[in-house]
């Protein structure tokens, strides 16, 4: 299996996760905050499936700009975001050659660093995984309690 | 910088969150739930520490069974579990030799797969960003509102 291709399996292990649990959020709960400090469940899952398609555009492309740019789009039902943005992401990850995996992408602006991107994409992975987990605790507070496991290897 | 001491940094660099986020639970909250089918603090801050060293420990020894092993522990204060089983896992990573990497732990009983033990130590990581992830959000609903960032880079 090539590297693209395992990573591809890693992303889809959890993000079939993510999706799950998008797919139980009715839109009368959109502006779910747990507290009045939280991210919205609205914006939490916006910005799961965004910020990992910022990562992998930024990857493809070797361009860090791509990581700051603001995305706009006027679809607003989550469950078709998620449907689009995976699919999105997907197709970014699996176009990956070993060249782009090989690129230090100069991230200094952001983090502070000059980051690989085999090792970016797995920050891309942490970050989906931890706001994942934020996601567990919303959708059980809005009553679901038959939740899938955290990871769902094929 | 050897495997094992990569492994210990991205370890603390998740793992001092964490600790920053159970040192902020009172004794007043070790039961607090979000919702009654929800693990309490107490429990979901021990599966935490009490993980990761599970993993660990397999990954030295290359024995599956430690993997299922029930721990035995009579310190209940979590700020002090959480700085014992830091230690304790730290030391056991530190100690991770390059022929320990290579190796395969055969969990077919616990994951129905053979599992090399570098993948098997990524899955350990997942699991801890994952429950961080959901204790962030417990950690809020007790009225902290000054949190960490998700990870802590060196």
């Amino acid at each position: 299996m090539s590297q693209a291709q395992k990573l591809v399996q890693y992303f889809l292990s959890h993000r079939n996760v993510t999706v799950e649990l998008i797919n139980k959020i009715e839109e009368k709960h959109y502006d779910y905050k747990p507290t009045p400090t939280s991210m919205s469940a609205k914006d939490l899952a916006t910005h799961i499936l965004f910020s990992f398609y910022k990562f992998a555009n930024t990857a493809k492309h070797g361009d860090p700009a791509l990581f700051t740019e603001k995305i706009e789009e006027t679809e607003t039902n989550l469950q078709k975001l998620a449907q689009t943005y995976t699919e999105k992401t997907k197709q970014l990850l699996e176009s990956l050659t070993n060249e782009d995996f090989e690129r230090v992408l100069d991230l200094t602006n952001v983090f502070g660093a000059k980051i690989p991107t085999a090792q970016f994409l797995q920050m891309a992975m942490d970050h989906e995984i931890h706001h994942k987990g934020q996601l567990f605790v919303y959708v059980r507070e809005m009553g679901h309690t038959d939740l899938p496991l955290f990871v769902k290897r094929g």
